[in-house]
């Protein structure tokens, strides 16, 4: 009943995993170490700090070097973990060489280095949903292009209505995916920016030496240098937050879409078969849509996370109290919900299951009623529309209550038999003949998508 | 004791009221109306329809000439304002002439011509943020012009911090401002896009002249035209939401920030008095902030306006049901809203009551611990960074055990004597020589955003 | 094909109405002159004010007295509506008996009348939600008790599976609906309190008197009074906006399963059939279900709107400056689309079609596999759960491979024949016979939902 | 300068900790075998397994026999965690006893075991969130008792009104903790019920002896026997994030009392000073209120965490898709906030430190505006409030413009000298003198919340 769409895999999609290692308490410590470093390397060029207290700094910079959960207790009551980390950090390199314990995250504050940690986080973040969001779309583009003139009936408001292709379907969806591809590109553009201003954004510690040493250090880790620190400006991380959300609503469309289009009633897709799979611990024959199912979710956390993002947005002053914490764990859940999204849905595209039979059957369901607006206009060339519409919407009501084909009432009734003789008005059940500007929307999508 | 920023009237400031009047049933019904005269027309161009057909539909779309509040009535059985407009306007059109009627709508369905009608809305809307954004960019320069070099203290976690300058500070303000209006040209361009897919999106109505027709209706309409009709597709229109969201979110930071500055207790900053504003009906000395209480209420109302506009997004099939009807209220609210906060702080902005005598007291309230930063970097240099973090950390405990200024604990702690002289340290007190790059970072943002 | 819940008309349904007028500026302005007048009788118990004094304030106290929409302006530069109003009120007043306008608002702030206000009009609403819900209780009764035993699809995941009934569906329904009447019965309880402290919660402008006038006050307007004023203590009325946001996640999410149940493919229910109702503009065999999309839209929107409530909780001090604000418009608009919601279900389901034949036709489509539980429970007996749940699991995946119906590759198994012989294999493809403890638990739900 | 409120150890506290400890897989996978192993017992109850089946079970109900890592891997794949886990379960039994191994899961769905192990693991989430709540209330009752009479300004608007009590504002604090218990309490009771329903809700596999099990099966895990299952109806599990979310809404209103508090220009209070805590990476001064952060952080997240759970609310027939999974990070979620909320401010308040002297300092520093309503009422006496506000107001203007103390204006003013001799007028300037009701309205709170 079911063709494939094409073999693959599970274990090829890591979007998830990879993330979770983004967002790992690990990768953050390393990433704050990173920083540092590189702050030790931006002091020497700046003529600072000698070229031997980088060397020395860069030594103790590695995470496993570190406790981390003894870090984590201490962010507590420190406020975050920048602190005990820099602490731990000069203590470690002052135990080997006193002098460049001096310039350990010299003229940062702790949020210099959370922040660009963040940012350095989101880099690997966005690059691996970009590469997401690439492999999504040659799933879409396959299936699109096999299933171009695989007719399925239309539906709004839940209710059949005239007949598209699955290949429209998909080409919205590849559509909409292709516009998150560049939102993504120009959110990237926009966020990824160092973040150095020391205590209050003046980098005051840094004496006249602030940009200079700034602009070192954008260089060493490759950032963006903005024009001023932007430590309670917080509309970068908040777009990035609002153009995932925007992302994930999308991915959930299609599921929701998929879902529909599964159920036993309908039964014209269905997710991938594997074993072990969508089983149920009570019911033998049930395979659950769950890859769908966790799309689903994302689609409905997700957009709440980003409304937390949004509301933290209010931040005090030259540093605030309350909102950025809030930022802390959400941005995160948001990159892990969409890339777990992600994941879930080009799994689904990549083995989808698809029924042609059961579209083809369920085309038939209404006895020709989907085909009334094509009568209609058919009509209305000869009767004007409203005269059309109200003699087919007569003829429908007459084929529900009787139980008969459409095509039964309509060529019943004279006055649409003076303009339609029999032969006509079959043609006007074909659902090939009804498509309109499918074909050509569909080229337009995958001439722009690729 | 205040000094006022400018003169200015709030009667010039009408962002708010003409969204208002763009959201209004009236303008939404005749941009429906515009959408239908524009289809008659490529129609025409399309040799559809006859130029008399066109000419005759255009007469009747004026929404004038409907009853408006019986279409509202009528909207809620129907499920959308167009089904009953459209009804009406055909009938209107076949009392003169008949023939003419049968070209209203043709092609189309109901949502072509709301959604289309909100894009049209939204360009208004669009562009008159635009233009409010352009004005409170002005504020912000004049603004930090003024006060490039009027030292307050910074604050960090609400507490007093090294100096920083009004400048600097409007400065921060102002660069976010001008990555919205960046974002918002982007959105623009995004978002501006025509709706026109018939019932299922396939423009099957009209047979193989469908992109004919629509190229022809998105040039009338002076639109963009899609690859494909947008229908449950949603993400341009909750890109809308999601930038006006980010906006929102400055704005309301801003706010915070001089409310903050204008408690009694610290009294820097005060928004414009005028008869009647801000009274109490009982206490007759009170000033309330009460433009500034208005963008903080939007800050807190649209984040949650634009979650609902993400959830939305998950639409079903060819057209939805429920999230498209949730839309229809929350992103005109989201204009709406937003447009007030940009109004009122302009508002606030333009007329900005500023009393740099408090902000010279309040650097002096923690009698020299907000310098302490500074000692510690002088005096780094001589014994390293966490020594001297150390010796002032104890100097401060004892001037706030003490009631002392932290100038004498510093001077009677030997060990500090021993590296920094009277004079040096007197200098380290002196909040003009601790502003770090305070003016280069604001002659790059005034260069940034004209 | 649909039977007929039963004749109802849409007119008698005006919750959504009245919600509207509870919530309109002339309500809100009539209920604040209603506390000043009660203020003012509470001021004569108190022997504060002479009786005089308090009906010449009563004569002024009728809304139609006053210019709304130039209160509704004034309100903006004043910071809430009663600061006008009280002026306005207190001239009126004075222009009649210059000695009893010295008593208008004595010992109230303005946040006194407009919380006061807001509580009244909330007492309106709650009401009329009540009756609502008695109302869509008695409409789920009659479905239940007509339905008890019309067996339809149970459906998990989208997915059929083992039966249900139609009653036990809207048994589940009604015991949720249940709940919302007793949570709305606590929240009315808590909620409904006066406000009155004055500038700053002590009463300090009444002396001594404050307690005995505050009673008078509560007393005069029925509320009850609380040990303290709540200006920034939000928790009550964030909870009437909380347990109406539960109470629309039930409506939505009957809406939903009715609206899955409408689908063309299902068929088993559908909306009420009224001229006018849920046509297209351009399909005319189209019934969409326009009054589930708008509890739908109400359920989507809601939540958002609940989180606004709880963010804006975070009040300054003695009053507040944003969130109290930001509540204004939210809460109101909360009632609404909840009462909405309300008036559109119930109006669907005093008026549901139901259509019995399909429900038995889909309890055919899946060829017996939704009977695979009870047969592998029926087997479980012989061999043990496990190795029951692999058989038939083995016999499902035949019978969709060979497109056989579940009995026949049951009975072609000897293992599973070796146990069940025909007859009682016949039996457990009997849907009646598969419905456990729904009779049992439909009658506990009718017992308790009266 | 800062009186402490009493020692505490931020040891004691372990809310947080503990419902970390709730919500781990582990104790997930432990409530979820207990209910496993209750089900047993309850079907020996019910005479349908043998008193045997039931201890071979039991044996295998401890988490610590499962690799928990193996089952979170596999349930993604099957759907949820309860699948895997049962299998196991089952295999581990049959393992022993293959007779016992049949009843492993008799008659449940794996979302009966999910939901109610959820329940379980909330039952103890309440409990401590009581006891906390507990505690908290005691902190407040001594901090009232101990500061019922210190004078400290009221604050509206972010701007000096007349005076209250700190007694006062904790009065406030206290009165709506008492209610959030009140809730809990409510919400406890409603929220404590038994999930058990097989497949679809009906119990069929459990024959006749469906209410028999359930029955037996609330009584073995202590829990409410619902009238029918609520897998798709998810009001109490709702009802349990709103009323956590209004408790976090008035733990964030405490926290931004103290943090504006404790703003270095208003130093009134300040959290408990700690070695280690608040500090800064690089002003040695800092002392952070990061307890508070942490409390406000949590009130920006929790409400969108709310709305997630309300719009999660609309799941599909007997079990739904998306709907469910979005709970189950959520809830959990809310739970630790909550608690590491409730946590951080029950330390803040056990150990606040308190600035008598900086509240009388700061009464002094409108120069007598605050008075301003306390003179215009008694002025009013005289000449009536409207006449007495205007000459008041006029008299604050004049002692704003010409840096007076309000009391010279006033005095200097003939209208008002008529009626008011100095002597009188000082008294009007005591701070004691105009706290009206306060007294009373603390002794009512605390007598309400022992």
């Amino acid at each position: 009943m079911f063709r494939r769409q094409k073999a693959q895999s599970r274990d090829d999609l890591s979007t998830a995993r990879m993330m979770a290692e983004i967002f790992s308490e690990n990768r953050h410590i390393q990433c704050m170490l990173d920083f540092e470093a590189a702050l030790a390397r931006a002091l020497v060029t700046a003529k600072i700090a000698p070229a031997k207290a980088s060397s020395a700094i860069k030594l103790e910079c590695e995470a496993r070097l570190y406790d981390i959960s003894r870090m984590v207790e201490a962010a507590s009551g420190a406020g975050n973990l920048a602190i005990p980390l820099v602490k731990e950090l000069t203590d470690k390199v002052a135990h080997k060489n006193a002098e460049a314990a001096r310039f350990v995250h010299w003229g940062a504050t702790s949020q210099d280095v959370v922040d660009s940690s963040l940012v350095l986080q989101l880099r690997r973040a966005l690059d691996i949903l970009g590469r997401g969001l690439d492999r999504l779309v040659q799933a879409l583009r396959q299936l699109i292009q096999r299933h171009k003139s695989t007719v399925v009936a239309g539906r709004t408001w839940l209710q059949q209505a005239p007949p598209v292709t699955l290949g429209l379907k998909a080409a919205g969806w590849l559509d909409a995916v292709g516009r998150h591809r560049e939102r993504l590109r120009s959110t990237r553009e926009r966020a990824l920016v160092l973040q150095f201003g020391g205590a209050v954004g003046t980098l005051a510690a840094l004496g006249d030496r602030g940009p200079a040493v700034a602009a070192a250090l954008a260089g060493e880790l490759d950032l963006a240098l903005p024009d001023i620190p932007w430590h309670t400006h917080r509309d970068r991380i908040g777009e990035v937050a609002a153009t995932l959300g925007l992302l994930t609503g999308s991915l959930g469309k299609i599921a929701r879409d998929i879902t529909l289009m599964s159920q036993t009633e309908v039964a014209e897709l269905a997710e991938p078969a594997a074993p072990g799979r969508g089983g149920s611990s009570t019911m033998p024959h049930k395979k659950n849509p769950v890859a769908c199912a966790a799309v689903l979710a994302a689609a409905i956390r997700v957009p709440a996370l980003v409304s937390t993002m949004l509301t933290a947005m209010v931040q005090e002053h030259e540093r605030g109290l309350g909102g950025w914490q809030a930022e802390w764990q959400t941005l995160p859940q948001i990159c892990m919900l969409t890339a777990g999204a992600l994941d879930q849905l080009t799994y689904v595209l990549e083995g989808l299951r698809i029924a042609p039979r059961s579209m083809t059957h369920n085309l038939e369901i209404t006895r020709g009623l989907i085909f009334s607006e094509a009568v209609a206009f058919a009509l209305g060339k000869h009767v004007g529309k409203s005269r059309a519409h109200e003699l087919v919407e007569r003829a429908c009501r007459r084929a529900v209550a009787e139980s008969k084909h459409l095509r039964e009432t309509l060529i019943e009734d004279a006055e649409i038999r003076a303009h339609i003789n029999r032969k006509n008005l079959d043609l006007l059940f074909d659902p090939k003949t009804y498509l309109g500007s499918a074909g050509a929307m569909i080229d337009r999508v995958l001439k722009r998508n690729r």
